[in-house]
């Protein structure tokens, strides 16, 4: 409908950010640091982790953004999480601001950071204070450093994940560009999920912050159990303004909407991209849940299912044991009817109807064996009890999960 | 303390209980149903799944308890769970209650059913009423049989499950004997838990069930997600009297007391052997939670810490790996104040202090690894808030728990 144009471009995609990647000796053989760096102040809108347990980085980005004044810059690393590091590592995560702001002729204050790793482990600051050297060095508007970027801020993902949307709000062309990296784990919103999205697009802080947290149930929260996040959790947007649109003042104007539907398809693109890389897993779980009691009900649902063990391991074996999405169903902060529940499998090798009217519907094994063999599978749960709807997204749990986390630290 | 003998003995270690198991042709070359019967009628405690899709053996023991009379008997089978089944499915239960009551010469309404197995599949009504009549004819007290039975009920479990206790009300010697099956989950309550405990103990059915409803919280509810509960997760006492004690009428009194420790430790020492049986399990994790803001806080964050898959799968790898600890504390619903945490990992082998004050303890990862080789693990926090105690079971998350999940059906 919308005149909106996707594609994979990085966050240098918008005009006038400008990014560096580099290795600091934090791992061997890869990029462990990345900057971006708007050239003119951006307005900043930020989701955080809601657990009690907030990463140092964590506790420097909402100090420095409670004032809602304009950002200029991020830094990431990579192999330390710098949380439950105590004032040392508020300390090291407020210099690394520091330094950054120094170089780049910008206030402490307009510098956000983010840390990814593992917790409880002190940055080492001669590595970051040289990485951070670096990176200033090598900042560039080219999207082959964006790509390398989107590299450099990955742990145990497999792949990068990147963003992009273009539009025109009048005859301004607007783009944004994000990245971001997962915390591929069986619930990921455990551990550390970072995304970082950049626009050019001119908007009011307060619309700007409107659309982010309205997106973040949609997105990064329907890959999350029971609101659970890390220590680390961060969801960055940065927007410069140099589309010189007028400037976005309501969310619900046309142009507001517009930029709504843009961002939202962005960030809903990277977080199906961190399930689809979720640690260990081979099968893409989508849940569908509709005409629950309400949207709430129906986002419970979803996220119970979409989190289940026993759902994870039997689409990772391939079977069609839909007793235990019913189960799952009937454990959720839900209004629940069985008699009223119908429940199928698809995907584009076909549907299987598997329970009805208070009762199950006979299938053929081998036509579940089939369907299920495909590494995309859709779990269809029609509740029949109001107008709720919502949608999570979830990975298999398999044996790598278990290799992976059982030595996560080595 | 209280002169109260523990051993493991079964279901017919009380006066005047009956018990009988056989192969029904549900499974092949195994016991895979079991019958208890008291000789006389039996004041009856239950505590079943709060899931809302709930069994139909759960339907009908909880519409036969409602009046609270006495019940005589149970039978329970393998195989199927006998939940989303519909009306034949509940049809089917009473169909086994009446034909083992005509058999007993009692009331339908007097026998008790439990299923477990896959969801959704109906019971073979054939093998299933040749199943009661075999083992209404096999029924003994003797001690051999009991054992036979507490094999019958298992699933994927792999040790039987029994424990009793003797201890004298003045100078009547008073018996418990118990069995139950494990889920072997992951998330124990998310699959069927059932446990059968006999008493011949003089006891009130309101007083009884007080004991078991209290019990369940600090044994059962303590190997648990979120009070989740399987489709059949199902908790039995029957106390027929026998023992000719004066009749227990109240929970606080000397003897109420006396029972209640017991019948405690019995459901406690169940409740254990279920996750030590674990579905894959290599390591049980005890989880010490000291000084919460309350004992439901306390619950709360040792029921997250057993369960979060990150905890489970360091654990497994034998991995120090603390900070997913306090990232669990931090998502837990409870007062979080990181500065105020103590954390422990310690067992037979020695301890490991790793968090104190805010900070990371430096630790010797070779001491680590020494302590994390053991196959019991203790994981002991304080959270220096109030008085809330409370303790959680759990086991590790392992490859072969992957493996059994992924093909549960075959």
């Amino acid at each position: 409908m919308s005149d909106i144009k996707y594609s994979d471009k990085g966050v240098t995609y918008p005009k006038g950010f400008l990014v560096a990647a580099t290795n600091a000796g934090i791992k061997n053989n890869r990029d462990d640091m990345a900057m971006i760096v708007s050239e003119v102040p951006a307005e900043c809108a930020i989701v955080v982790t809601s657990n009690k347990v907030k990463a140092a980085p964590v506790l420097w980005d909402k100090e420095i953004t409670d004032n809602k004044a304009p950002k200029k810059a991020v830094v990431v690393n990579v192999g330390s999480a710098n949380a439950c590091t105590g004032e040392e590592g508020y300390q090291n995560s407020k210099k690394t601001a520091e330094q950054a702001a120094a170089l780049i002729g910008c206030k402490p204050e307009e510098v956000l950071v983010s840390s990814t790793g593992v917790i409880g482990v002190q940055l080492d600051m001669d590595k970051i204070s040289s990485g951070v050297d670096t990176l200033f060095q090598n900042l560039t508007n080219d999207s082959e450093t964006a790509k390398k970027a989107s590299y450099a801020i990955l742990t145990t993902d497999l792949v990068p994940k990147r963003a992009s949307a273009e539009f025109f709000i009048d005859d301004k062309k607007v783009r944004i560009g994000a990245m971001a990296k997962g915390s591929g784990m069986i619930r990921p919103n455990m551990a550390t999920m970072l995304s970082f999205a950049c626009t050019d697009v001119n908007i009011e802080q307060s619309v700007l912050q409107e659309a982010l947290s309205k997106i973040t149930q949609d997105t990064y929260n329907m890959i999350s159990v029971d609101g659970d996040m890390s220590t680390n959790d961060t969801a960055i947007v940065l927007a410069n303004g140099l589309a010189e649109n007028s400037c976005i003042t309501d969310l619900e104007s046309k142009e507001g909407q517009l930029f709504y539907e843009a961002l939202l398809e962005v960030e809903k693109t990277l977080a199906k991209a961190i399930v689809r890389d979720g640690e260990g897993a081979t099968k893409f779980i989508e849940v569908r849940v509709h005409n629950a009691a309400n949207n709430k009900e129906a986002r419970n649902i979803a996220k119970d299912v979409c989190e289940s063990s026993l759902v994870k391991t039997a689409i990772f074996g391939e079977d069609a044991n839909w007793g235990r999405v019913l189960s799952t169903i009937g454990a959720a902060d839900a209004t629940v009817d069985e008699k009223k529940i119908e429940l199928n499998f698809f995907n584009d090798l076909g549907n299987l109807e598997l329970f009805k009217h208070g009762k199950p519907v006979d299938f053929s094994e081998e036509e579940a064996s089939r369907i299920l063999a495909n590494n995309e599978i859709i779990i269809d749960i029609n509740m029949n009890e109001g107008s709720g709807e919502a949608t999570g997204w979830g990975c298999d749990l398999t044996y790598d999960y278990v290799k992976i986390n059982g030595d996560y630290r080595t």
